[in-house]
């Protein structure tokens, strides 16, 4: 859709651009990433196409063969952040250990993961704020939260809890791991260290009655 | 520092203004509210002083018959979401039940509160996301979280878990009641309450080895 390749007709009816380098040198990418650092050291008000163009140090008409406009954009914004956000939780699905204990602390571990964990977690805000007053991020937002949590739940199904159960469990240790990405009144490591061991064998524990 | 009253060198200072009765009908928290508003539905850039007054309709120079500068007004906002926040979970301290397994349903029921919870959680989000770029708002934010995670520990404290436990078990419950409000990921009511128990089962329960 926004490939222009596959849009030829789109061409001719931009205006000249007046630096082919440029066409070549910027990817979709570059205007994803670019658009994402605005949204999270400025808000989303100040994602525009012309401010964009000025900080990438192109032409306004240059965007245009990459996106049909800033809605697309943002769309595409949106669907970066949730290929990111899931596949970081899932692509251990396949691979990494077949032990549901393992994979269970690979979970816990994610907001200790240095500084990628902690821009993934300021996106990540950006966007859940942005969600309260949009309807297209928001709609992002609930996809990306019900399958992190429905992944999770079926590393607590593997384990031998009901469904109804796994699905409880796996929504606080989500609950967890968004507030340890989020929360950051200074505690010590060895606290933080503490309660995600806490944490692990609380939630593997069986309940009473 | 912002009442008038008290500072009646500031009245001399500023312009006259045109409309006597506007002054003595718009309180600080007026302002404070209608800045509010605007951090949540437009992002904390547009809370201007300019447009804050143009949507009370009043002019501009009767802003500063309460506050400082935008700064000052900023602070106040910050100040005002605290004090509802931290008052919300522990007002309860004192009076209601002196029952701790009580104190701790009060807790887990916090999200559950209707249209009030929901517009605080708006407001909570709106201001973590303020606080990832601009540190007299993080530093509220950490704040209130610290303070509110203590009051929980409390909680455990009296139920005889140890302090490092109460503590572990504290940020897990705030965890919970945190995500319970920020995730708006469809789910039955009936999930949704049955995962409220579950968690306060767990949470109650000791730990094994």
């Amino acid at each position: 859709m926004s490939n222009p390749s596959a849009t030829p007709a789109r061409r001719v009816s931009r205006p000249a651009e007046p630096a082919e380098a440029v066409r070549s040198t910027l990817t979709p990418d570059n205007w994803i990433e670019a658009a994402t650092d605005v949204l999270v050291s400025q808000g989303i008000d100040r994602v525009r196409v012309d401010l964009l163009a000025g900080e990438l140090g192109v032409t306004r008409g240059s965007f245009y063969w990459h996106f049909k406009d800033r809605e697309d954009l943002l769309q595409r914004v949106l669907q970066a952040w949730r290929e990111r956000a899931t596949e970081e939780l899932t692509h251990r699905l396949g691979m990494a250990s077949a032990d549901p204990r393992e994979q269970l602390r690979d979970v816990i571990s994610l907001p200790f993961r240095g500084r990628s964990a902690a821009r993934a977690a300021r996106i990540e805000l950006a966007i859940r704020a942005w969600a309260r007053r949009d309807g297209m991020a928001r709609q992002a937002v609930d996809e990306a939260d019900s399958s992190r949590i429905a992944y999770i739940a079926q590393i607590f199904s593997s384990l031998g809890f009901t469904i109804l159960e796994a699905r409880s469990r796996a929504f606080l240790l989500y609950s967890f791991v968004v507030a340890e990405s989020q929360i950051s009144a200074p505690v010590p490591a060895a606290q933080r260290a503490d309660r995600a061991r806490f944490v692990e064998r609380l939630l593997l524990q069986r309940v009473d009655g």
